[in-house]
């Protein structure tokens, strides 16, 4: 498995990859091109990929040495508000309650963050929340691709937070205001591609808060997989390389649900999903 | 009042402003910088000011001879759900039903479109409808701004056509896709700056549906000022020089409500607001 990474070099974003040494994580670099250039490229994806296979990892730099950037800047960021399962009694159909189609809202440009990044918690704001999310990056244009075809369109998958106020996002009928904090997207810490992923609705999604698990579902539960979420999306916007879709949270276990308190600073969150990795967020003060 | 404006020349991207001859409208080039870099440095504003004033009109190339482009690229589109006060009968305060805050959604930047480009109407979507609105570019960075201070912070005022899809609109709680078809946002045709605009609370906004006027209302009407909405989007996010921030749409006449249809493939829609200009938009159909 490669786990592909962005990451600041002075003032400037270079791509890079993360291998496996005996004393931890090391750092190869893959140039100063954007990573989403190398994932949009199957033949420049083979080469890195090439250079990772060959490279002595005892000879690299520790990953801990630089500073990790969201692995793409996305243009567009889109989210699911509706999209796992909940646990139904035995004999109940679980898919009775399935919305025919997606909900879908934006978060804005400036609630991205790295995986190194801080979320601030707005004084304004008071009733935070995490959700932890399997994020697809768009990796070729993909418009009115259908769901056999949509996921030959997908760079790959990291972890996005989807950091939500919910008083804000209750004051009217759209989510808008309650997402789109600033810092309220942290996404990373790399990506990894389609076939190190193997099939993206097997994937055990987990949230720990403060050294409790208060999330546990697997993608599997899903109501819309990734294929048909890019399909459908597709139906209405042109989808761009490094463009994010995240597909939805799922629900807190029962008791972390009772016991859950809005978000504070100093509170972290570890958002991990099998096979691809583990973002964690520490959460501090606004400097209001 | 100058019109400033984006233009396309060969590949690239060039400011401009707007003279008037006697013949018609000619266009002053204002280098090779962004618009919105012009627009968000007082000093750069005024020289470019002092440029048309000293400019010979009659001495400059046909407005006609170029293609208008947007004139800024926003990185982020907010719009406003709701924003206008309707008709109430004598005695009745007009803001009864008013909310307490914005309801604000987003607009993705495939939505985009310029002054002279058609607006595709989608194979699959078959209740299409257009909303004029005036539209507030942000010039200077806004976080936390008041009321008082948020006016400071716009470059100047231009025309948004929210184009929406009502049925994709009302397929879930979210309107995002209903919004965010590619070409529904088409924006110009050139920002007129606060000074020459003056109170944005005073400003007649129309709509022209294939030669009747379907729309007519003033921004006097409307339940949040600019400079409070900019305050208030302030408090959630960094607002960036370029970004555009729509104030919504005032209610069809209702003569236009009761004749309504959806548009179609060889509409034209133009919207008109005073003091800044005007917006015509043609519908065309999809490649699919």
């Amino acid at each position: 498995m490669v786990r592909f990474v962005s990451y600041r070099s002075g003032s400037a974003l270079r791509a890079g990859a993360v291998l496996r040494a005996a004393d931890g994580d090391r750092l190869l670099d893959l140039g100063a091109d954007p990573l989403v250039e190398i994932l949009s490229d199957a033949g420049r994806t083979d080469a890195a990929r090439a250079a990772v296979a060959a490279a002595d990892a005892s000879a690299l730099p520790a990953l801990a040495s630089v500073r990790l950037e969201a692995p793409v800047r996305p243009g567009t960021i889109l989210c699911l508000g509706y999209n796992y399962r909940g646990h139904v009694p035995d004999g109940v159909d679980p898919t009775a309650d399935d919305p025919a189609t997606p909900d879908v809202f934006v978060k804005t440009r400036n609630t991205l963050a790295g995986p190194a990044d801080p979320v601030v918690v707005p004084a304004v704001a008071d009733d935070v929340d995490y959700e932890g999310e399997l994020a697809v990056v768009i990796g070729r244009r993909a418009k009115d691709v259908t769901p056999q075809q949509a996921l030959r369109h997908v760079a790959g998958y990291t972890i996005l937070n989807d950091v939500s106020d919910r008083s804000w996002q209750r004051r009217q009928s759209q989510w808008a205001l309650g997402k789109c904090f600033d810092s309220f997207a942290p996404l990373g810490p790399w990506i990894v591609t389609p076939d190190d992923v193997g099939d993206p609705q097997d994937l055990l999604v987990e949230v720990v808060r403060d050294g409790v698990v208060t999330v546990s579902q697997s993608t599997a539960t899903t109501i819309f997989p990734v294929a048909d979420i890019v399909s459908y999306l597709s139906q209405v916007m042109t989808l761009e390389p490094g463009d994010v879709v995240s597909t939805g949270t799922p629900q807190k276990l029962p008791e972390a649900q009772a016991a859950h308190r809005p978000l504070r600073p100093g509170d972290t969150v570890t958002v991990r999903i099998a096979r691809i990795g583990e973002l964690t967020t520490t959460f501090i003060g606004g400097t209001a």
